[in-house]
């Protein structure tokens, strides 16, 4: 990528989004309020331009290869407040408000277990 | 994948991490105080180990095809203060203690930037 590309991504005020050579951004849903991660998924350009038209996160699936609304089949949706982007527009944040717990097992967050000598622990919720 | 694989991964204390086709897993490096969303990258199974081993966060760089200690040139170090895994082994957060700015421009965090309408708007740090 040529200079003058590299720094208009990364400093200008366009919306150029990197998708890889799967289509993808990554993209992490974080907690509007207590900020931490809830998930981490997978957009493609239409997964992203539903989530901007309708609030509500929409990945792309990679294990199923299709669209998905998160919490269209739990009713746990999580509503956008805002997206953030990164420097070379390869990743979003979505801050959210959940409606309900962000990780099919029921937790509120995908992340409960850290990892501790070789083994995994849980996390309280 | 087997329901009782399935079972394992998502509730048992084997740390079974799923690299995807590129050898790849997601890692979202946090502020371990402000769990604010520094970066996103990935780590290849050495990258992964080397964190382990060292306890400064270590990426594969999929521009480069090479290992990368984040850091390494800037001295911006991330010093990894644990990690959590998410429900079904594919995604890492690491709660950090950065040692300087976590992006490359110079900004406190990759996601500075909001998308509001068609633009990006800079968040102030």
């Amino acid at each position: 990528m040529a200079g003058s590309d590299t720094h208009e991504r990364e400093q200008g005020s366009d919306f150029l989004p990197r998708f890889d050579g799967n289509g993808l951004v990554t993209a992490v849903a974080c907690d509007a309020d207590s900020r931490e991660v809830l998930m981490v998924a997978y957009m493609n350009a239409e997964a992203l331009q539903r989530t901007r038209d309708t609030g509500l996160a929409t990945f792309w699936s990679r294990s199923r290869g299709a669209l998905w609304l998160k919490g269209e089949t739990s009713g746990h949706f999580l509503r956008v407040q805002e997206i953030r982007v990164d420097c070379d527009q390869d990743a979003l944040v979505l801050l959210v408000r959940p409606e309900g717990p962000a990780c099919h097992t029921g937790a509120v967050s995908c992340f409960y277990r850290r990892l501790d000598g070789e083994g995994l622990h849980r996390i309280a919720d």
